[in-house]
């Protein structure tokens, strides 16, 4: 019946001023900043000038209105748009259709008096509606836009986010968050990912048992998938489907088993990773199934892509299918790849059939394949340098792969077209664009939106904005500023977090988890596909690991630092504050986590934060005497070692922050 | 530039340990708690022992399975309940169509070796699992369920919750999450508020100008209304609509302004309060339209019942209607509630035709009315106890107002059917049990749920448990314990209000508003709605009067304390921390707020909690020296009267609780 008080000390940092207009992401092309503001009072309004009607600026701005509202606490007409009043002016000249090559820039006067925005589609009214709301400012008599003229554009025309919805199901609702926060970033595609082995997405009215038996009742009927087509047309993003082929596809087999390469029968595949069942592309019987197949979700799916997947097809139940070798031999196919590439031209003449053009994973571009086809680049960008000199236009996803706990800075700067590219300029044209990829397999709706965002801002950027910004400090600096205009626009990825900690936590203060969680993140790349016990679909995503952000936020902190401070002296002042919290915190951590069996495994992580911490205070002592040099970052390096090792796929993330720190310090 | 620093200081306290099934709630009504325990590990499974088939166990059992394994963070097999082993039998005697009158019993027994429910009906089971879920405890060792034996059983039929959204549009999810609420507290009756001067909500195939006009494109389609049925049947929910007529009708006839009284044209509403549009029941069209409107509406909606509201009409339109008043001559109908009457019957012998039990808000009775007719009573309970003496079958709402800000104990301790109510056992057989009404002028998408919770399980309680339930402190000991279950449960209650928080903290720690928050309520009643300017649905609701909770944090915690301490000397020291912490923060919230101006106006609000709490230090002091009587407490009232002048829609509840403390000394 002991009750214990803990002293948790929580350190405020009111930040020194910095412009908001400082701070918007993706930055754009060209802004000028004046002395004056526009303020925000009750009773501010909208106007659209010219006869051109679109129900896109319409929502966009009664959207806008009622986000301004809320964030000023203000009466602002959001829902009637009658009022006449200062406020802001809208004008453009034609609504459009979405496509991979439309304007999408636009123009921004502010100026005391009131706002105008110009644009010569709908789409740029859309995006320059989002620089406007992260343009707002606060003063202790209320809310101001500051004068200012910005002309902007997008640098490339493909944006995209793929959300993988069979590795684990995502609800519409959480859906139409990234959606929202898509469109907050001037992203343009959603690129839905809607069949794979662990399940098949969307309703067939045709083929029922496809999403019948191969979906545990977890699908998208063709009614919402038009609910959310509609939903990203109205935020100037397109939908395209991705259906993977032939491999991936267990989920087909479980209802359609004549699909496969070997009889079957099938179960929804419950592990991730590569798998045996695979189309059989010598069958007549599977081309008649594709064949109405593809024709009843090309009408479902108004965009002119269409995704068939075309990856990791490991080729085994071809290898075991004598008929299948016979075909080949008949054929003369000599291997696997030239048996894909036979079943990708059949596809390809079907889509085509429907109005579509085909896009596949890097691994269709083999010999003969139209031109027409997009491939969309995953193994490495040299398979993009390679489909554009061929005459192939091409996505980067590469690099892009923000489920594997890379740092934001990583995809900020794998730029699809860098100074240094190999290209001509007729292929640099072929770049569409890039692709941010989230695959699910240890991602659920809870966390989703977290590990999605502020993150995937940082690639909007690079697809938005000019190529000159690199400055990674100053990213995170905006990165870190950017949670509140995206959860103002809908996204729950902190709300979501605060609760998985909370639930977490039991009865131990949810801070004292968050304040230790700002330490550590998962393990990169492929390393937690390798755990113990095997992951499956079954697995609880509710372990700290899945709570920890990829860039945590100490991470996001002391890099942003650096960037607001500039002086080496006041960021290193603000790091030493850091460590010692850390100090005091660490057997405060230890005791409460040891009462917990949700908790207690991350002791040995505690340890391991507390002796980087210490190290980190002698490197700091050491960069304060000014008597860095190499030899001794070595020393630095090799002491901070034994701190990094996991547990329970976590790591701490000091080590790595304190030998930049070590690094920035010496320039 | 300056960087200002604040050491916030937040109490942890870890509660002296308090069994998980000494909280259950409802409180069931019988259980018996053994020494051993069931202890939750990996592999954990489900048994359905029998042949009767339940689509709703199969969900309850797989969501239960689901919360389990993410709570505990443990691999449980909620996706194929393939696997044997210890874990949960079930067996039930039969499925059942959801009534007014079904048993929703259950017993439960665990030992270390497993867990069995048993229950006459699918339902029942579902009750029981939710009891189930709540008993979950933890030690340094893992989860655990304790021995226990439990016997439950409704009290009364009818557990309602009304959710308005008319006046403020709730999306499907946010309805989804409700419902996820209400049955984590054995709650079995959602009653739809579907139609009001502010709009008409559901979609109409014969007369579609109802939602498209009448809606500002915030409806429910077909499809969806169906889904919210299904969704809520599968967890033992019914679904009662209201369709408020014949007034509260503004909706309708802008679409249809033949139904009205006058003329027209008509607006959607954007204030709140009484209106005169009224529909004419007079005209022999108003009956063939209502007629095939209340077919299709009777096919959508499966359940029994349908509500047709009847509240509120103000006679205007009718008194000015000369053809009205000529009607009402001729049929000597002598005043409007003779002529609403009429109408009623009318009503009423459509919805018998349709198969529907007719229910109306407390003015339809009315002389002549058929006794089949349940009396929803909102005006006083009398109008309950007068409509069972005359035969009538009744649902009280009257102490059930939760949007009027009034404490969870008010309602709690408003029993339909106290010890000493005046009716006998035949008329009280009478009264089918109560609804919270969660009225929404003051209520968006984003505060509704912690509206809602968990306030009113504290009624869903009144309404399941023994009647001898009473001791409010125990009450809010418990209800603060809820709020991880209701989480769990689907709830978004928390994150939601924390962000409001974030959102309206600006660049300020969101630490500091919440900790201030702890000390205010909104005023109470109908005050509010008396605010300049008058509210409207473009008012943003994202004050800190919107985020202020209706039970304030403090106001909890201070009642759960004495629940959980008991001994007076050992909550005094828990209160004289607390109002330590007041007087501390006092001066860190002043200088904050003051910088926003979103928050500076709660700076009187300050002073008087500074105030409040200087005063409670003086009178604890004077409880120690156990020298309180009543001459003094009418001093110390007198001394606190000062500080409860409310700013901004907010009054502190220090006073009341220091008032409290003092006489809760005295016992």
């Amino acid at each position: 019946m002991n009750r214990i008080y803990y002293l948790i000390i929580f350190l405020l940092i009111s930040s020194p001023f910095q412009a908001q207009t400082d701070l918007l992401i993706p930055y754009p092309h060209s802004i000028e900043i004046g002395e004056g503001q526009f303020r925000i009072k009750d009773g501010f309004s909208f106007k659209i000038i010219g006869s051109v009607k679109s129900e896109r600026v319409n929502q966009a701005l009664v959207n806008f209105g009622k986000r301004v509202a809320w964030y000023t606490t203000r009466r602002i007409d959001w829902l009637d748009m009658e009022d006449e009043g200062a406020g802001l002016t809208v004008s453009f000249n034609q609504t459009i259709q979405l496509s991979d090559h439309i304007d999408e820039s636009y123009m921004l006067e502010v100026n005391h008096a009131g706002m105008n925005l110009t644009a010569n589609t709908d789409i740029g009214i859309l995006r320059g509606l989002e620089t406007l709301i992260q343009s707002i400012g606060q003063d202790e008599t209320g809310f101001f836009i500051p004068e200012m003229k910005i002309q902007d554009h997008a640098r490339f025309a493909w944006r995209g986010l793929l959300v993988d919805v069979c590795r684990h199901f995502m609800p519409l609702d959480v859906l139409k968050r990234i959606l929202d926060g898509m469109a907050h970033c001037k992203m343009n595609v959603f690129h839905w990912h809607l069949s794979e082995d662990q399940g098949f997405r969307v309703e067939s009215k045709l083929f029922p048992k496809l999403h019948t038996l191969g979906s545990d009742g977890m699908y998208y009927t063709q009614d919402q998938v038009r609910d959310i087509v509609q939903y990203a047309n109205l935020k100037g993003i397109r939908v395209v489907p991705e259906f993977d082929m032939p491999g991936h596809t267990t989920a087909w087999m479980v209802g359609h088993p004549e699909l496969a390469s070997a009889p079957g029968p099938y179960k929804i595949e419950r592990y991730f990773g590569v798998f045996d069942p695979t189309m059989d592309p010598t069958k007549k019987s599977t081309y008649k199934f594709l064949e109405k197949w593809i024709k009843e979700m090309a009408e479902l799916f108004p965009d002119a892509y269409f995704h068939i997947g075309g990856d990791e097809n490991n080729g085994k139940q071809w290898d075991d299918n004598p008929s299948i070798q016979a075909f080949m031999k008949r054929n003369k196919l000599q291997d696997n790849h030239a048996l894909q590439n036979f079943f990708n031209q059949k596809l390809h003449a079907i889509l085509k059939k429907n109005g579509k053009q085909m896009m596949g994973w890097d691994e269709i571009l083999q010999p003969g394949l139209d031109t027409s086809v997009v491939i969309h680049s995953w193994r490495g960008k040299e398979y993009m340098y390679l489909a554009a000199q061929k005459g192939y236009r091409s996505v980067l996803s590469n690099g892009y792969y923000i489920d594997l706990s890379y740092p934001a800075a990583h995809h900020y700067l794998n730029d699809p077209l860098p100074s240094d590219n190999p290209l001509s300029i007729e292929e640099q044209k072929r770049i569409l664009g890039g692709e941010a990829t989230m695959w699910s397999e240890l991602v659920s709706p809870e966390n989703i939106e977290s590990r999605i965002w502020p993150r995937v801002a940082a690639i909007a950027e690079r697809l938005w904005s000019p190529a000159h910004h690199r400055d990674t400090d100053n990213l995170y600096l905006r990165l870190q500023k950017l949670d509140k205009w995206l959860e103002l626009s809908g996204s729950h990825h902190v709300r979501n977090r605060d609760y998985m900690i909370r639930r977490l936590s039991g009865e131990i203060n949810p801070n004292i988890l968050s304040s230790f969680l700002d330490w550590v993140e998962p393990l990169e790349g492929y390393k937690r596909h390798g755990s113990t016990p095997r992951y499956s679909s079954k697995t609880p995503l509710s372990r700290p690991v899945d709570a920890a952000l990829l860039d945590a936020p100490a991470s996001i902190k002391w890099r942003a630092m650096r960037a607001e401070f500039k002086q080496k002296e006041d960021w290193l002042v603000e790091y030493k504050k850091d460590l010692q919290i850390v100090l005091q915190l660490a057997p405060i951590w230890s005791r409460e986590f040891s009462t917990s069996s949700a908790l207690n495994q991350l002791l040995p992580l505690i340890e391991h934060l507390n002796d980087a911490a210490m190290i980190g205070m002698m490197m700091i002592e050491s960069i304060e005497k000014n008597k860095q040099n190499m030899q001794q970052l070595a020393g630095w390096k090799q002491m901070l070692t034994s701190t990094k090792r996991a547990t329970d796929e976590l790591e701490i993330i000091l080590p790595d922050l304190l030998l930049e720190m070590y690094v920035r310090s010496m320039e």
